[in-house]
């Protein structure tokens, strides 16, 4: 296999692009993207797109074949992943694969969801196909209700306290309030968050992330190809993917996402690393709760210490990790495709020293973890500079 | 880059299963692809599903996750694909590249869709998210519509008939007759197609494919690894995938595919082959004028010649080249994201020689050729025995 770099990257301004269509916000992230790498479209032999719902947001599937049209590439091949709120991830995975197989060189990697054209109740209903349909959103599961079920049993089994997830908010707030891309570029209180109206008990609204429009892209290369594109290639040393039950029922335990500790796992063993070698990570804090748990599934913190971590600062700038830089999902934004790939974006941008104003100090390795659903999928990248 | 061989296969039927669901479906053909294999769920590494809109078909997405889950498989990773109608050879294309590249060994790749659980309109409503969803179905034209444009030029171009085109939808009947799996398992007159209703003139009701449930399977290996499992391993010799405007208005012709004539000069570049080396192929019929330009645009025959060959019995048995033995999209059915998938099953069940009643005599190489939407994507896979 050879090995990958991320020469290129791109990302839409995330929030409500009410003037913009699903087709002009990837278009927009693509072609920055392929700037950024130096390059012209004709260069490019392969795309993968990361989108979870398009059908059901925008009318439109078979959007491989838009892209290539729209972005001026056809005949060249381009397909469309999707793994619900993973499908940015799945779609670098599935260009590492191509250029890593061989079987292409320059691969443009893109996520996109278009989520504000409907309203909030029908965008609701569209997400919750990410979980079990049928035993699940049919009974009226929602996506808050399931992550306030995992809260409430982590809240019960490590005595984690809702001040302890409102911190997380706080803190990416304070990291997006510096991502000029950011949905939300202001800093909040605790006491904000606190006294925000429940959405699912004990998920208030400041816990959960925002509907939002965006795209993201990043060019894909060779890594012994890469530095004739650029002087700061980025190289994935770690592409690990994993799943599990699709519903919450089914499941061992819900305190933790065994997809995230398998994908972490063979992801460390990748790339010859250990959680304590990882300086800042992008996370899947879709609700705060899921952030605390993914610093522990990722091992970064002891099963059940995330909580205390996180509100005594261990996950922020000057801690013993930094998590999401980019303000997460909760600040950045979430438009559900296009998140595991501004995930790698930011990622890049710490990793060149580019992140204005919320740089990573001495950056030399970064992981990113994207999940799909409740956890059913979960993606785990690592990247490093040279 | 590993050669790549298909181990198992299986499929379900294919026709209106109103007794099961889409889970049961896939779960059916993944499990008989397992069997056919001699493996146990626990040997497989990964897995890629291909199909177009289940969200909006029955209000699922994450289709990977929920695979991994309802198969047994968790927690290897399962990634969903989507490209309209080409899905299932997608889903295919990235199993190739997943054990290709070295990343996987031992892969399941599926194709499913079911689409009876809506109205017929809805169901058109949502086939036309395949094309241009802004400038072709929000003006009212559906797929129908859309192929009897093609249709209509190429009958202006080359003198093409509606007998000719009627043809085709007699021959694959005759082939579909003898494939158990076949929603329609009948034999039709050319009298019966000409004097059907008309659909979108000049395609009538039998010149197009149904509304189909189904689902199918393969189990992909490195080459060097099949025979320790099966004593009929197909090698996989091409796997090529091109892409074209979205949209009619944008392209250079109407009366073929360029994505299918780029995808099938590479995949016979890849194999070192050349048209008349192709003994048979299933082709992407989902109306018969489809077929007509397949046939031109893989080679097969002159641009403008498919109609009269197809008249004159050339791609029957006894023909110059055999196509759609398995009953096509027409005779077969069309679940839509299944279609690619069952393509390759039908292609290794005459590499075998256990294509009872229809098969091909000698049979050594086999072509499948997929197409999304009204050919914004296409894929072209060649087959062979050892």
């Amino acid at each position: 296999m050879r090995k990958v770099a991320i020469i290129g990257v791109g990302m839409t301004h995330f929030g409500e692009h009410w003037e913009q269509g699903f087709r002009d916000l990837v278009v927009e992230a693509g072609l920055k993207a392929i700037t950024d790498a130096g390059l012209s479209g004709d260069k490019i032999d392969a795309g993968f797109i990361g989108t979870m719902a398009s059908g059901r947001l925008v009318g439109q599937e078979h959007i491989g074949g838009l892209l290539a049209d729209y972005m001026g590439l056809t005949p060249i091949p381009i397909t469309r992943v999707e793994g619900a709120c993973a499908s940015g991830a799945l779609a670098l995975r599935q260009g590492i694969m191509a250029v890593a197989s061989g079987m292409h060189d320059l691969v443009v990697v893109g996520g996109v969801e278009k989520m504000t054209d409907l309203g909030v109740n029908t965008v609701s209903d569209i997400l919750g196909g990410a979980g079990d349909q049928e035993w699940e959103l049919f009974l009226g599961a929602t996506f808050p209700a399931i992550y306030a079920l995992m809260a409430k049993r982590h809240m019960y089994e490590f005595k984690t306290t809702e001040e302890m997830m409102a911190s997380v908010a706080v803190k990416n707030h304070k990291h997006g309030a510096k991502n000029k891309y950011a949905q939300f570029q202001n800093e909040i209180t605790l006491e904000t968050v606190m006294n925000s109206k429940t959405i699912a008990d004990p998920l208030k609204v400041f816990d959960c992330s925002p509907i939002t429009d965006g795209a993201a892209g990043v060019i894909l290369a060779p890594l012994d190809m890469a530095h004739s594109y650029t002087k700061k290639p980025i190289e994935i040393i770690a592409s690990a993917q994993a799943s599990d039950a699709i519903a919450l029922q089914s499941r061992e335990t819900l305190t933790g996402l065994r997809a995230t500790q398998v994908a972490g796992k063979k992801a460390y063993e990748m790339a010859k690393l250990k959680p304590k070698d990882i300086q800042f990570a992008e996370l899947h804090d879709c609700f705060t709760i899921a952030e605390i748990m993914a610093i522990e599934d990722l091992g970064f913190f002891p099963k059940g210490q995330g909580g205390p971590a996180t509100l005594e600062g261990k996950t922020g700038f000057g801690g013993e990790i930094i998590t999401n830089t980019s303000g997460g999902l909760k600040s950045c934004g979430h438009p559900v495709g296009a998140t595991g790939v501004k995930q790698a974006v930011e990622c890049v941008w710490q990793l060149r020293n580019e992140a204005v104003g919320r740089q990573v100090k001495d950056a030399h390795i970064g992981l990113s973890q994207n999940v799909g659903g409740s956890g059913a999928t979960a993606l785990v990248h690592i990247y490093k500079n040279l």
